[in-house]
């Protein structure tokens, strides 16, 4: 699939728009005038593969936060502002290589000094219009948080600052309604260039939220849309990362992590299958290269049916073939499905395995 | 979005396709020789809303059984046959209200034999092409089982049925890789009006299922493709249901079952949001009703934000806002959120909310 041409923005040396993968990001959940839990769960998201972070700057305290916070991590930061410029000011003074504000919520004297720092320290200004910041005029013309009012909303807060000459604009319009997030989102691809953060907010807890996001960001990115995606959980944010590469590996956008396919299972499976998919899985926690592997349930269909899959087993009674592109390469016992199958696959990406103790 | 008209099949009263609601459908694991085993599968499945389920047939003894199941459960029942027509034959005899076959694994005399049968007792064909099904001659054409190749398959399995005047049919193209689905399903969509059971093939574990099929699945019912779905899990089949509706909640296609909304929680959040909507959502464990209830972080953007909301909690600090369509109704202590939130919910919906020892 072709992907929609954008500007392309920089976070630091993280190019986002313009023809560059599309990248991942999460928001931290500490509080953020706690450096140590704040760099801590930065780190988490780090190792998960997160390429671009977000903090919540409720107060100065927070903002000032954020210097000692980039001293002990790789990926650049964003700064979540709410109405405050004073704040947004102080962001960008510690280092923050994003602010997220909406122009529309200040004064024009406030706005041409914000956009004045952004121009001279490089940063980038995502301006994130969702369903509860939409001005009333636009609320009460479009009869509630439409996507109309959404796109309305961003072109006015869009034409604040670039009537000043500001061009490191990054955009989202995001609904707790994923149709509306989707219908929001085509609007305004085909109306601006400026790259697009995609997400569906307040998506709920971990299956839900992977429900919510993978249909509103999915449909988007089968279309070519969206430049970096955030995938919001009620949980620990490190499950974002996780949903976020799934989604992107889904559509083979990025290929990142095991691509592990396995068959539902049916009246015809004489192995535990579904064991030998949970066992496989955690085995290959954090594990970031990309490779196909095949779980299936019968020998008849397996090896076919998953002719793709760099690797496989498909299950007899007690036993499975083994399979390498379609091929059948051999034939193991159900009690070594697992053990021949991380030897193979380590044999064939460049990371290791996490070794686990006998028995698990 | 308009749903693309399709001709109506019916699986005994279960209309599908010609207008009718999408409905949800799952298949057993169990062995479909155990009666018992699989009529208490059908049954937790039935419990947990599916509307069609499937089975597999992989022998005479399983075709013969089906009859005894049907006794004991209330869903119509599609009974899933690889090549041999004497094993549809028979689960037709035993009132399978479905069979998926694919004829063009079949003799010409054999298919004339199973379409006179389906005829007879008004049985519903679905013709299942999936990447491992394509025949050598079109897998060679096309250079593998890309999604014209699927779509050609399905065309001449098609034709092999309908040239004998058979016309209750449903298609499946599935395809593990979710592009060639959604292209697949596309392609098709503009060919033929038969309804379609959309599905991603071999999408692996929960999670990952829930992104895969969420994104193919999602992407063809926002467009208005698609009659009935079933979401392939390796797991117990019971979670496919919920998968299965709460992708067409999302998009508000079908409203059943809470549409819990919950922020991701952030650097300005002071209550336990995590648990909060851990806890809600396990208490609504099993609701039927639709009811759509938000659980912010923040008092000062909650209410706004989720106004849509039949209802909810905002937090501040060691309390919360309790807030109907956008209006604050009252304040609620932390430590009393879930039970308010539960009560009130009650009060909302017509069915009992299943009651917790104290303290869980």
């Amino acid at each position: 699939m072709d992907r929609k041409k954008t500007k392309a923005v920089f976070f630091g040396p993280l190019q986002v728009g313009g023809g560059a993968p599309v990248c991942v990001q999460s928001m931290t959940c500490t509080d953020t005038r706690n450096v140590k839990k704040t760099v801590a769960q930065i780190r988490r998201l780090e190792a998960a593969g997160c390429e671009l972070i977000r903090v919540a700057v409720p107060d100065q305290e927070a903002a000032q936060a954020i210097e000692a916070i980039k001293k002990k991590i790789k990926i650049p930061l964003v700064a979540d502002i709410h109405f405050n410029y004073r704040l947004a000011l102080a962001a960008m003074e510690s280092g923050a290589e994003g602010i997220r504000i909406n122009p529309g919520n200040m004064a024009r004297e406030k706005i041409r000094a914000v956009v004045k720092a952004a121009k001279e320290r490089g940063v980038v200004m995502r301006i994130g219009i969702n369903s509860g910041s939409v001005e009333k005029d636009i609320l009460a013309k479009h009869g509630g948080p439409t996507a109309d009012a959404l796109v309305e909303s961003t072109l006015r807060n869009i034409a604040l600052v670039s009537d000043l000459g500001f061009d490191a604009i990054k955009l989202s319009l995001k609904s707790s309604d994923v149709a509306t997030t989707i219908e929001a989102y085509h609007a305004i691809a085909a109306k601006t260039d400026y790259p697009l953060h995609l997400g569906v907010t307040e998506a709920g807890t971990l299956v839900n939220a992977a429900i919510k996001s993978s249909i509103g960001i999915g449909t988007l990115l089968y279309e070519g849309i969206g430049d970096t995606i955030r995938v919001s959980v009620t949980g620990d944010p490190v499950s974002e990362v996780g949903l976020a590469f799934g989604i992107l590996r889904a559509l083979d956008i990025r290929r990142i992590g095991p691509d592990i396919i396995s068959c539902p299972t049916c009246g015809r499976c004489e192995i535990d299958l579904i064991k030998l998919a949970a066992d496989v899985e955690k085995r290959l926690t954090g594990v970031k290269s990309y490779i196909k592997i095949a779980l299936m349930g019968c020998v008849v269909n397996g090896p076919g049916e998953a002719a793709e899959a760099d690797i496989g087993i498909a299950g007899g009674k007690g036993f499975g073939l083994l399979f390498k592109k379609g091929q059948v390469v051999g034939k193991v016992k159900e009690s070594e499905f697992v053990n021949v199958l991380i030897d193979e696959i380590e044999s064939m990406i460049p990371e290791r395995i996490k070794k686990v103790n006998k028995g698990v």
